[in-house]
């Protein structure tokens, strides 16, 4: 039998587990790549650090040039993270002349135009199904199974973190500072989660999606983004009074005004698939314009579905099916000409849900609605409960309002943000129907 | 650009469809398979009847030699459905040198081992993502998506029909017949559904995952199937009362005695995803030792999902990765010894949900428990209601057994079928928790 040799560099909890894949499960991985798959090097800084695999002797080292000086080596996987070295790693991958497998969504949503673009002039190839959906397979699933299909729509649970915290919330009544700190103690979230609950990550893997699908190239930063840490264990009831659950959604929908990104936490429908999305799975919707609706459903991040991503691609780089699919998407291209431009966030539309604090006394809703009626928006609905033990004397008032462009919204909340009897701090969701 | 040119073999429902998306959307098919994609022959034996599609004048034709004696026809899709023309056309496709694709579950079901041994043979390629769940890519999901994985189960919803019908009758509390008349009135199902509501059609494309996912070689007709036309709207109501939806399961699960295979209506937790699937849609819970639960959702049928399979199979083939994953997956061969084998149907192990209609009278219960007894099942939970309007005195004894066997559960059947005061047509689903 043939075989092949490949290599990792960053042997960290997902190299591990590409580590303990590849060594445990020869047989079968021989099987699917027509050859054998060696591990012939594992590069990292940290060499002393206990995993949960053992590696042959000799594998093991900080020294990259012993990948890239081995010409056998025909497919490497980053898993350092990051966009720093990195992306310097890749680069040299690449102009060694291997192929690249990442699970990287910083690395590409930052710098995949350039990366895509050295790979192409080198004739190599990169593979990413790891980088968004974890173990779910929808790079490939939009990439290539769905490729009859103009892409309409996208809403996606791409946040395992977040949604395992909302969903702590949800269920156990717990504040958000609670469930953050459960989700720590559980490995579900880091010791800074800052990129998982304000947003950026799921961000990253929206703008991967965004020129997956759209080819529509957007810096991750530019896609306006709410997390789920300014969500209250309150917003969640009052969306259950409205049989909502609170999701945090990464959405791209095509309209005739362009594509529409953003990332918010959104109420949902309780009955729907992505509102039943429970702990740390993640979730994709994809509407195409001829297959109608497809829902992925899987764990979005972990060591043993990441690893399984990365193999697959791992497999796919081997027999040379990616060597066809990267040159055929084409992604990141300069020369090929968007399709569709991301549309003025200010003019996305949608319905929201809003959250104030205000003093109970009289007058109030008329001056709220007064001033959204202002922007042009008008209220479809309105909850206003007693005051909260410690609240102080403020008072909820949860609005829902019709159809509105965010861009009215937000100076809407800005303007109500200034009136003398609104506590600071205002709760502005998106809501889906 | 390049060109290639491609075929269409049987214009039906499907074969419109596939039409209609190369005709309409050649752009971005093109794009994907980097090169134009030109439909030069559609082959029916029907000229005259209309479809919804308006094809190039000189290609549609009732000689399939035009297409066989076309050098520059590289694939071809086999629509004509059934396992007799077809498998006379597909070996003639593969013996004049063209690669295949096609929707036809009940071909590749029936002759699967014969067909794909032929283009081996002859080094052409098959592909067959629309035979299973139609718009959803479970073929390659796993296939090549989970290649790391050992699958370890698979809990299918796979035909529309059946589900529609037992969506109509919970939702509707429509009687099974009325459900199947409203289904054929949509167009769900067919003048004759008796392959889709007798399990026929799932049990067909379980047979395909089987081999795709265990490279297990099994005639389905040996698959131990029970169809929804067992099921009454009463069934529905004491699932319902237990917290379960009754849904067409296809099952295949290893276990250290070999892969269990079979199709039942099956007694579904509420709140499970499985359980939530609604109307025609058809859904796939794949369990791999890597991944852990993915799981998809999408239209199993119709024309255009079905298209949508259709011709990405066809980008695949055109852009040459389907001859990569056939030649690795190497399907149905011969020479590749089985890893596992299915287990004697008798030894598969489950909870059960069994009606009775008895006659009102003394002791029934005791005779019961005592026959379920004697085959070593015990029962779990009992419901009990008095007679319904029209029910001629007998009045529903449901039972929900532990832990039985097949077998077991066939035999005791058959024992208190027998019993004086026991009418006929005895319900029996599986119940999965």
């Amino acid at each position: 039998m043939d075989k092949v040799k490949v290599a990792i560099v960053g042997f960290g909890t997902i190299g591990s587990g590409v580590a303990r894949v590849l060594l445990e499960h020869g047989d079968r991985i021989a099987r699917h790549a027509g050859r054998a798959v060696e591990l012939a090097h594992v590069i990292d800084t940290d060499l002393a650090r206990p995993r949960n695999v053992t590696l042959p002797p000799g594998i093991l080292s900080d020294d990259l040039s012993r990948v890239i000086g081995d010409p056998e080596v025909k497919a490497v996987v980053e898993l350092i993270g990051g966009t720093g070295i990195a992306r310097e790693v890749v680069r040299k991958l690449l102009e060694s002349g291997k192929d690249v497998v990442t699970a990287n969504k910083a690395l590409l949503a930052e710098h995949g135009p350039e990366l895509f673009e050295t790979a192409r002039r080198l004739g190599r190839s990169i593979a990413f199904e790891a980088s968004v959906g974890g173990g779910i397979p929808i790079i490939t699933g939009i990439g290539q199974c769905l490729s009859a299909n103009q892409i309409q729509s996208i809403h996606a649970i791409l946040n395992g973190t977040s949604n395992f915290i909302l969903t702590e919330m949800e269920q156990h009544g717990a504040e958000y500072a609670a469930a953050v700190a459960e989700a720590q103690r559980l490995g579900y979230a880091e010791a800074n989660p800052s990129m998982d609950v304000d947003g950026s990550d799921a961000a990253q893997k929206l703008a991967i999606l965004a020129q997956l699908a759209f080819g529509v190239r957007v810096r991750w930063q530019d896609i306006p983004r709410i997390g789920i840490d300014t969500v209250q264990v309150a917003d969640l009831r009052y969306a259950h009074e409205l049989d909502y659950h609170v999701k945090l959604l990464a959405v791209a929908e095509l309209g005739a005004e362009g594509l529409d990104l953003y990332v918010s936490p959104t109420l949902v429908r309780h009955d729907t698939p992505l509102a039943e999305v429970r702990g740390a799975y993640n979730a994709i919707r994809v509407v195409g314009d001829v297959v109608g609706r497809v829902f992925f459903h899987g764990l979005g991040a972990g060591q043993n579905p990441t690893a399984s991503a990365v193999v697959a691609d791992l497999i796919d780089t081997v027999v040379g099916r990616t060597a066809i699919t990267f040159r055929t998407l084409d992604l990141w291209s300069a020369v090929r000409p968007a399709r569709v431009s991301a549309r003025d966030p200010a003019k996305i539309p949608g319905r929201f849900y809003l959250r104030f604090q205000v003093d109970d006394q009289l007058g109030v809703m008329a001056e709220v609605a007064g001033a959204l009626g202002k922007h042009g928006i008008s209220i479809a609905s309105l909850i206003q409960h007693e005051a909260e033990d410690g609240a102080h004397g403020a008072v909820p008032m949860v609005i829902m309002t019709h159809e509105a462009h965010e861009g009215d919204i937000r100076h809407a909340v800005e303007t109500i943000q200034k009136l003398p009897f609104v506590h600071p701090n205002v709760v502005r969701l998106r809501v889906r129907d």
